[in-house]
């Protein structure tokens, strides 16, 4: 199934969740917004592209649960509900960006049930469009790939990460599909491993070659001449940086040292040209994530932590971006690829 | 006490077990050689300086335990002792360097019995040199940090790396000692999070100011100047590199990046100047280091893994290596530090 979908019968979200795997594959259903905030505050959905699509079904599902009488009430519930949404996670471009799409679909609603149809079946298409952009985002950049390249990774930019296919492994499969063949090194992403648990696990689903390293492995990887390759996703593209997980930008550093290709994947709505690396606030995420792992603890219960959610990776450190309307290089000028 | 010490009333090592911190502070006591043997291999005591005197009070141990009844009897299982431990941890250089003194200690003996007592008292030397050598080197190395400096450090190159005081954290406590205010950012280190669990709580213990951060995190906490020094220890300085844990040389590779100086802290028992960067086999360790986190799976269980314990940052990368002789600057020509 889908990473992400809406279940036309219980009029609920349902998804994968991914603090699960690898060890147990278990689909849950949202059936209020609370439910929902909590999955992607826990990240049970993450990832820029399923969070757009997390955003456009929670307004589709806030309006469901709406008691609104008129169409007014409706739209403030739903307005209620956006703010509620976007605050779980403040510095994903995309969740914002899904939320504010099927919010902008109201104005073509001429009644109260009408609002409910065009916020479900904007969400719908914004899921669609997903897939579409990832398709086309892979077959782009599968030609940056040749037979026998080896490929580093970071996080979860996988089919896991958007409603299907993926956007940096997406071009690692488009690659795959026309005949190459791509070995991949999956760094594991600590804190909450998203490499090591879900990108191995969506790669070796696919039966494509996959090995696991951790994080402070990637220089001496590449010193050893390793990796010809270094492909992530982005959760915001501002005028001067990509912002993605945490590490990335250590990643890029390290990839310039070594002059290996360095390629963000990220679809267009990941584009924010009116900010900058200094005008993102960055979220500071529970310090317990570096105390315990589970309910295993792995450092001093009152140890101060320091645990940004992201990074910013300056374009100076970017070879290409790879996006549905195809490959771009320096300079990015995001205003006219946004054209 | 000591990280690690020789029991005159049981004739056995004693150790704190690093692989219980920070949750449990327990002493055990290695009274086999294959009891010493599993704790080297398992990490309940590691760290360059430590394993040294480990390897050493090991031949002590093997003296003790030898039914031999002549001295070339003895010598013979001393020496089967000596290549038996080595194996445990083949890129240690301390570990053979402990267990080498304490061979060539036994030229000095007339009588079975003076073997026993010559390596055993061998074995203590080594272990009053290092808390000597870390105290003279920590007063070194203070002089480079300012009050008012956050130092980074990787890994654990603390008191329970060594017998006592630290090398890279010997260095903070010699600079804490003379009044300076240090704060610490130490990274986790995975995938045995030496860092995460152990320095921390070594430092905490020392009120000495810490920060746990993710290994993935120094290129963030650099670029955002959070960190004015970076200093590490070492397990073997070659002709052209420092090996060290992991992560290490990624460090390396930021601090240029952000020119912030990066020190080796580290005796000079650590110097191989006969070997060079592509001489020295680096060893891999268990895939299920990464797989799993005690009996937590954290990875797909069948996940292929690349696991090196060390990397080797080259002396381009070095600003300065603090040694119990002084502190050295570029070019580092090891053979003459030597003298």
């Amino acid at each position: 199934m889908r990473t992400i979908d809406w279940n036309d019968e219980s009029d609920s979200i349902v998804m994968i969740d991914q603090t699960l795997l690898p060890l147990e594959y278990k689909i849950i259903e949202c059936k209020t917004l609370s439910s929902l905030c909590e999955a992607i505050r826990s990240l049970r959905v993450r990832g820029a592209p399923a969070l757009g699509v997390a955003g456009a079904y929670g307004i589709a599902l806030a309006a469901t649960l709406s008691s609104a009488n008129d169409m007014d009430a409706l739209t403030k519930d739903l307005q209620v509900a956006a703010k509620t949404i976007k605050a779980t996670r403040p510095t994903a471009v995309n969740l914002a960006w899904g939320i504010d799409s099927t919010m902008d679909a109201i104005s073509d609603a001429f009644s109260l049930g009408s609002i409910k149809d065009v916020v479900l079946s904007e969400a719908r298409k914004i899921a669609d469009q997903d897939v579409e952009t990832n398709r086309r985002l892979g077959k782009h950049g599968a030609k940056l790939l040749e037979s026998g390249d080896t490929v580093m990774t970071h996080c979860n930019a996988g089919r896991l990460a958007c409603v299907d296919w993926g956007t940096a492994l997406g071009v690692i499969r488009s690659a795959v599909e026309t005949g190459k063949d791509i070995k991949v090194i999956a760094c594991e992403t600590r804190p909450l491993n998203q490499g090591g648990r879900i990108t191995t696990w969506e790669l070796m689903q696919d039966n494509i070659d996959v090995t696991l390293i951790s994080d402070s492995m990637s220089g001496h990887v590449m010193s050893r001449g390793m990796v010809d390759k270094v492909i992530v996703g982005a959760d915001r593209i501002t005028g001067d940086a990509v912002f993605n997980k945490i590490g990335t930008y250590t990643h890029s550093v390290l990839a310039k040292e070594h002059e290996i290709p360095f390629f963000v994947a990220a679809p267009i709505s990941t584009f924010d040209p009116e900010n900058w690396e200094d005008t993102v606030e960055i979220e500071q995420r529970d310090a317990n994530e570096l105390r315990f792992l589970k309910d295993q603890q792995i450092a001093p219960a009152d140890v101060k932590v320091y645990n940004p959610a992201f990074d910013a990776t300056p374009m100076e450190n970017v070879t290409a971006i790879i996006t549905e309307k195809g490959v771009f290089y320096p300079p990015f000028l995001l205003d006219e690829l946004l054209v």
